[in-house]
């Protein structure tokens, strides 16, 4: 069953019938937030409705749409307003300030092809010099599903991939299943959860995201360190280009020269449209088990867990807040009282007066998820932690797709909030997070509207390899709405010096989309020209997605 | 220290000081062979000797020697005889053929360069139209080193790149080492193990071999279940070019766009001259552990492997050979006697007649790789494995990159030899083998130059993955010296399609070169115009390796 978008929220996170959580949480959560950005109230900001949103008339003439409809099906080629402003935009910062008080660009029409349509109708874009915007889940927090056009393009075109959603085929022996791309996290799960298998790939925007999605932005899951990021788990894709289709060959590795695959994912909608994917699964996990600590400071925490991936421990997750993330979960979760409040003081004596939060999770067979759970105790235990046990951690598994439900709310009361992401080496990992930090809370405080009003800055580290790290910075701040996107701006800004200045990639998984375009000029250097090379190559109409990804 | 090409077989494999290592298993082992192939006795056909291959006048004037010079140093241009010699060719079967009885072409000069020199070295080389072929160790087994022009080029240039071998840093935390790319595999582990620390890369031809040719190639070493291959273990790398340098970022992973580390593997210098490349690498391992089982046939032996790899265990080295190697591997050891006798007769009568031998080597800490081999023979033994011990590995670890040294004096008795290689899904995996052998069994037999004449096919799987494996095909017959290459294009089109016919990749870990670049346009499909554009956008002059793995 495909994404039903009208029963989604149009200009935030989550379906219309769920709200913020909180409960009785909320009021003491809000005071205690309004108390650490230093501002003396919170505002009402609530968001425009969507009748307000601008809706032009569609630029494709009534030729153009009869053409399109016979390429793919009269019913699956929609002009009306609410599908066109459900396909505007992503859930990127600066895409939610449109929709909520702005006028974004809508696409011209939505289609709906069937995977067997996908090249015709992308032939007929390219001759028609329209532009086409492959819209999986819409989800992207990067600006990369943006309805925009390029020069000379008459109209944008969203494509709407949630259509193509069937399970093709499970190869048992070879662990590998193949599906359309268009399917959503849930229904993938649920096809491969019925005959016993999982891809395992859960990332914050599960429920609403796709196959597509997730390879064309090289996301990652938050068992990230078991089932690998998309490009690791991806065996071989079909790429709907308007000159031919593009298939790899399913094999486990191959030195036929450069990888095809590695240039798919990453490609960000704009060499092609992703059909069809065969991606390596596992068996359904007999037991998962989650468990947290606390560490006293940022760095043993970070060398914790670096102790445990060198070391090949079969861990699902690691995520370790830092001190500021960890105040947060803590205020989220409720005041502590009574025997809690006990032992936070008693731990408070003990050193663990600012401590960082440690989740680690083993999914597997019981016998040897029992095993990696012993020895990640035993590895952890040697950099100071303190076992909190299965309760937290049961706690961050019933809830771990619930943050961006908190997005809204916090939009809906004067302030603003995004996350940035990267990668780096265990080197510089430590000095990387205080940077970043340093530099969002300094153009915060610059940045505030409200005298003494100052941001807040939450880490965590929640990928880990060998040789590094991601880092995953959540930022909110008092929002200035005379110019938000431009505070916005100077706050992202200052973190991707940070990032340059340490040696971060621009997005371990967020992708590039339109936000981080001009920060790729300087990871890519030359490189650019041969992604731009291959662009020309697959799409010379320059059709696809245009303005995301590739530099001009 | 640099590789002394003067110490070593300019037409053949190995050091100038060694022989076929065969002593007194050599006469029966030729005996056996000869019965093997069907023939009535084995020709003496030795090679020339290099004085009789002609060297033609280098096609460089004194002023363009002058201007190399320049840009490089007087004694790190060379035109001599013996050195054009020495980079004319790889190792392949056609190579050979040519330095053993032909007229290969030479490059009119071969330059060794430092880092900083290259890239001026191939703006220079662009602009006076002279084609550079990177030469590393120069093991290539598919024609990725001949010394060709392409159309206009007035000459060809041979860039040795094993004057570029120094260890620049070792990054403890992160466990990265980042290296000059023309550092010889012995080089490399000599440094890295001074400090405690190895790559763990052996591939068959590791004392030749480089750096970046196992990139350039996507090489796998034998213990690439353990360490991965070239594509898994390569972070970050320089790659010089006409047009600048093109250094990618050194973090564990990234969403910024399409992987280019995973366009520099594979690119087998075609786009540019690897100089530089950071590493994962790996504490030194505390044990090693080899053992060998008897499996009853090819297919519970690869069920076995499968089991392995799925289970996700850590061993380093899972090897099968199919019934006809194990025979193989029987006779070059020396036929048994006594007691080792009865124990092929005893076992024999229970079902293992015609036995596989499959060998696992796990490697690492004491008690990590006691455990896992512990599991190993559990699960092994399920598949009705009998267990040989740690002899046979012990012996197998010893010799692991002996058997190029037989080639030779098979080429010297009026055989032919070649190695094929592949990779594909468990679900393929069995009658791709069956396919391979009895495709090339007929195209032996057919092109036999003597009555009855026929060839020997050994297989086995070496490098095993969750979703599939490798299958390594070594193969023998009677050559037919009227028309060798002829005869081997026979063989080696009839293995190809049955690569094809099975959905077998061109190339697990030789690459493509020239020998295999006809078969790539089938397995690439439109991904060949992705290449090409990424070679036009950084080699627009097209100097850069003619005609190796970039379809025209």
């Amino acid at each position: 069953m495909s994404l039903q978008r009208d029963h989604l929220r149009w200009n935030g996170w989550g379906r219309l019938d769920t709200d913020d959580g909180l409960g009785e949480r909320g009021p003491p959560l809000w005071a205690w937030l309004q108390q650490e950005l230093g501002l003396p109230s919170l505002a009402a900001t609530p968001p425009q409705p969507m009748e307000t949103v601008p809706v032009p008339p569609p630029r494709l003439s009534r030729r153009h749409l009869t053409q399109l409809a016979k390429l793919s099906a009269p019913d699956r080629v929609v002009c009306d307003g609410p599908d066109r402003i459900r396909h505007a935009v992503g859930k990127s910062y600066p895409d939610l300030l449109l929709l909520r008080t702005g006028a974004p660009l809508l696409p011209d029409a939505v289609v709906y092809p069937l995977a067997p349509e996908v090249e015709a109708i992308l032939r007929w874009a390219a001759s028609a010099s329209v532009a086409v915007v492959p819209f999986g889940g819409g989800t992207s927090v990067v600006g990369g599903v943006a309805a925009r056009g390029g020069p000379g393009h008459r109209a944008v075109l969203a494509l709407d991939t949630t259509r193509m959603e069937a399970l093709v085929a499970v190869d048992e022996a070879s662990r590998t299943a193949t599906l359309e791309a268009g399917i959503s996290g849930p229904d993938l799960e649920r096809l491969l959860q019925e005959r016993g298998w999982t891809l395992g790939h859960y990332p914050q925007s599960f429920e609403f995201s796709t196959l597509g999605g997730w390879i064309a932005t090289r996301g990652a899951g938050q068992q990230s360190n078991k089932y690998g990021k998309a490009e690791d788990w991806l065996v071989a894709a079909e790429v709907a280009t308007a000159h031919g289709a593009l298939r790899t060959l399913n094999v486990p590795a191959s030195a036929a020269g450069p990888d095809l695959n590695q240039i798919i994912a990453g490609s960000e909608g704009t060499l092609g449209v992703i059909t069809r994917a065969t991606v390596r699964i596992h068996p359904l996990p007999e037991r998962r088990a989650y468990h947290a600590w606390l560490l006293r400071d940022w760095s043993s925490g970070a060398a914790a867990v670096r102790d445990l991936v060198q070391a090949g421990l079969d861990v699902a997750t690691t995520r370790l807040s830092d001190s500021e993330e960890t105040r947060f979960l803590r205020a989220l979760s409720g005041r502590p009282r009574g025997a809690k409040a006990a032992v936070e003081s008693w731990l408070a004596r003990r050193g663990y007066d600012r401590p960082c939060m440690l989740l680690v999770g083993a999914e597997g067979e019981n016998r040897a998820v029992a095993g990696t759970l012993a020895e990640v105790r035993r590895r952890i235990g040697r950099h100071g932690a303190f076992h909190l046990g299965a309760r937290p951690g049961r706690s961050w598994y019933a809830r771990r797709f619930h943050l961006p439900y908190l997005r809204d709310p916090i939009l809906d009361r004067g302030l603003g909030v995004d996350t940035l992401e990267t990668a780096a080496p265990w080197s510089s990992i430590n000095a990387l997070r205080e940077s970043v930090s340093s530099a969002l809370l300094e153009a915060a405080a610059k940045s505030s509207p409200v005298a003494g009003g100052r941001g807040a800055v939450l880490c965590h580290l929640s990928h880990s390899y060998p040789d590094g790290a991601s880092l995953y910075f959540t930022f909110l701040w008092p929002r200035d709405d005379a110019d938000a996107l431009g505070q916005w701006q100077h706050l992202k800004a200052a973190a991707m010096r940070a990032f340059r200045m340490h040696g971060g990639t621009v997005s371990h998984h967020h992708g590039v989309g339109t936000d981080n375009l001009e920060w790729l000029r300087d990871e890519q250097g030359p490189g650019a020209a041969w992604l731009h090379a291959v662009k020309q190559a697959t799409d010379p109409e320059g059709v696809l997605n245009p303005g995301k990804l590739v530099l001009p």
